[in-house]
């Protein structure tokens, strides 16, 4: 089964493919998708489109895992991520794969056992259960990774 | 000239089509998407694409104007409404239509010449400038309809 985990953003948006086979873990692909800061936003939104369709289109996922928005206060930040996760979202339904979310408390939770972890301890389960293998750009694509381990582990397959 | 007015929302996405000419109004269309509240997000999303790509095809606009969001305190639809912008804005883009955005201040401003007018001053501002002409589903297009005249007043054209 091939998963693809997004962590979604208006300036980034991670991404991270793995494949299970027989209980096996590996990372097929990790990357990001950026967008220029001195763009129009609905530039940046289009060229989000675009690329999200690429990578469906390149590994065409069994399912794709992607975080969850909430609403805090004074997170200012939540407009251009939520303008971005709902680009992403739509082109994904309309690829017709089905679609997982996760609060970011699941994901600590299902990753280390802890709701509440800090994100280097998450990083550290993420890099175990990848075992040896190559990370390239980790830093930008952890959470993407977590996100798609995190839904083969909800469904047991790993 | 023909603008594309839009007032972004989950549940309802306004539309309404102007045209000028030699400084006279059409209304040419209005109306709204409506996506259903038992269905998914990714899927009502993903029918808020189709949809606005049919409205672009059909109308042909030289320009859309929209309603610009900005954070409140506690405003909890936020999310929602915000991931349906960017759809919005995403597919428009990817059309290549040029895209105005004004905030809720800014038409009535333009509309009433007071930034603080209640709904039914700039509704009725809306009626005026329409004179006489055949209003199908006026309530929930008003505010479409506004946008879309802002743009034209704006660019003085109207």
């Amino acid at each position: 089964m091939r998963i693809l985990g997004i962590d979604p953003g208006m300036a980034l948006v991670g991404y991270g493919v793995i494949d299970i086979e027989n209980g096996e873990l590996k990372l097929t692909a990790s990357g990001s998708i950026r967008t220029e800061k001195d763009k129009k936003v609905p530039e940046r939104l289009a060229e989000i489109m675009r690329d999200m369709k690429e990578l469906l289109n390149m590994y065409s996922p069994d399912a794709v895992s992607i975080e969850d928005l909430f609403f805090f206060k004074n997170q200012k930040t939540i407009i251009p991520v939520a303008q971005s996760r709902g680009v992403i979202l739509a082109v994904i339904e309309e690829s017709g794969t089905p679609i997982y979310e996760y609060t970011p408390i699941q994901v600590k939770q299902v990753l280390t056992g802890y709701g509440r972890a800090v994100k280097k301890e998450v990083e550290a389960m993420v890099k175990l259960a990848l075992n040896n293998q190559v990370l390239p750009k980790l830093d930008d694509t952890v959470d993407a990774i977590a996100i798609a381990i995190t839904h083969a582990r909800t469904m047991n397959i790993l």
